[in-house]
């Protein structure tokens, strides 16, 4: 296939690199800025530094751009992309941005095949990215209606980057599980680092403090737009873990073993119950 | 030195194989229950399968075992303790238990040295216990009034043992530092994972799920009796984690882009002020 990737961040380059480590596609980059298209042209991760003209000549497109940029980039230049191409996003929402790429795709006789590579860093752009940062990640497809050929080609072709697996699902079951597993820790992590005693924590932490704080050094851009553009499950998650961390508050003020032993007793089963 | 390790968990059984592994120091096990001490013998990890008796025979007193019997345990056998001994704990709280271990060494002619090692794992007993399990970790020591030698000597024995560093503390500060780096965390898993989509995270979940939720697979009996030996400085950050989620959470619902990401910047700033 000749394959154009737009945007050459961590996603966009890794797609880029993992293209060209595992497969014999053709790979066209583009990218609003020309310094991180010159850096994958000269690492060989892109064969050509290419521009919005070139979406004329691809069989599929991915989309490593903001969520937001995604349905703009596609609103300005649908009518470049090639009939019958297929077009993915790598987006971390989805209910928001799906139907109006479905519209476009409709209007400019493309396929949109909705993507969420579950796979990332603590740090951004093109230089942190890399050819396995999809080794063993779950690939998370929302056809949106596409055809079962094109979903498969999807599919395929993101096996053969090396992801681990693929789950079919929604938008809406898409957005109300990422939620729960990305943006509440997201959240959590900021939350954790604003205590006062966090600038002191070295000598006195290890794996815990390490795991729950790893994500705070985020993308403060990024993620208050994936925040908003999920608001509503991310409410509803965000509601509910409130109201999980005061009922052990509400324990251990009253210095009630039990209730605290019970409530820990819940969560130990969940996860073991989980193989885990 | 002769050294006895008492409890056979996972802190004392990668206790007895670090010195094992790490050093020519001989060792006397001594555990309420039988299997794990023969366990210990079997592997090489112990010298002798010992009883309270051997206490005064020895240099060194590890307690492995949680703080509440670390305390019984040196009440019922402080007189067989030999004169001029080191006794070190190996608890996740201090000012609950230190008072009374150096209320006991004075009755009884031995020397205490607060310890906490900065290490461990989701899962308990002998059979996860490994001599490398203190490698590159934080010994946190609390003095409580012993003099410099015993210090010293109980620095340097960890960190022949692979620590990766000592950190000097006294009580006070090391339980609020705790309550922050390990308490809080676990309180948070054990919260996250009761969301009803915890059980269906599965090709919807990587690095952000695994990490907030690793430790809620939590040992309820240990961790109930943590928190209540360390009620008000938990309380003080539980307090602190509740207000900043709920700040958030007010800007999210608000809509508000520009406060949300205010907050995410603060917790990146930290973040990255601490090179992490």
């Amino acid at each position: 296939m000749k394959i154009a990737v737009v945007g050459m961040g961590i996603i966009g380059g890794s797609y880029c690199k993992a293209i060209k480590k595992y497969t014999n596609h053709y790979v066209v980059g583009i990218n609003r800025s020309p310094l991180p298209l010159q850096k994958a042209f000269d690492c060989g991760a892109i064969d050509k530094i290419g521009t919005v003209e070139d979406l004329s000549d691809v069989d599929l497109i991915i989309l490593g751009i903001y969520p937001a940029a995604a349905v703009e980039f596609v609103r300005a230049n649908g009518d470049k992309i090639k009939k019958g191409a297929i077009v993915t996003d790598t987006s971390g929402i989805k209910s928001e941005i799906c139907q109006s790429l479905v519209d476009l795709s409709h209007k400019h006789g493309f396929t949109f095949v909705g993507v969420h590579p579950m796979a990332g860093k603590e740090k951004n752009g093109f230089d942190v990215s890399e050819a396995d940062l999809y080794k063993n990640a779950s690939c998370i497809i929302v056809p949106c209606g596409a055809d079962e050929k094109a979903v498969k080609t999807v599919a395929d072709f993101n096996l053969s980057l090396g992801f681990g697996g693929i789950k079919i699902t929604d938008p809406e079951e898409h957005d109300r599980m990422i939620a729960f597993t990305s943006q509440l820790p997201h959240v959590l992590a900021c939350a954790y680092v604003l205590s006062p005693n966090c600038v002191n924590h070295k000598g006195f932490s290890a794996g815990s403090y390490r795991d729950v704080s790893r994500v705070a050094n985020i993308n403060a851009e990024l993620w208050s737009e994936l925040f908003l553009e999920n608001k509503n499950p991310l409410i509803t998650e965000l509601d509910i873990l409130i109201k999980n961390i005061n009922s052990l508050t509400a324990a251990i003020k009253k210095g009630d073993k039990k209730e605290i032993m019970s409530l820990l007793e819940k969560g130990h089963k969940i996860k073991e119950g989980l193989g885990e």
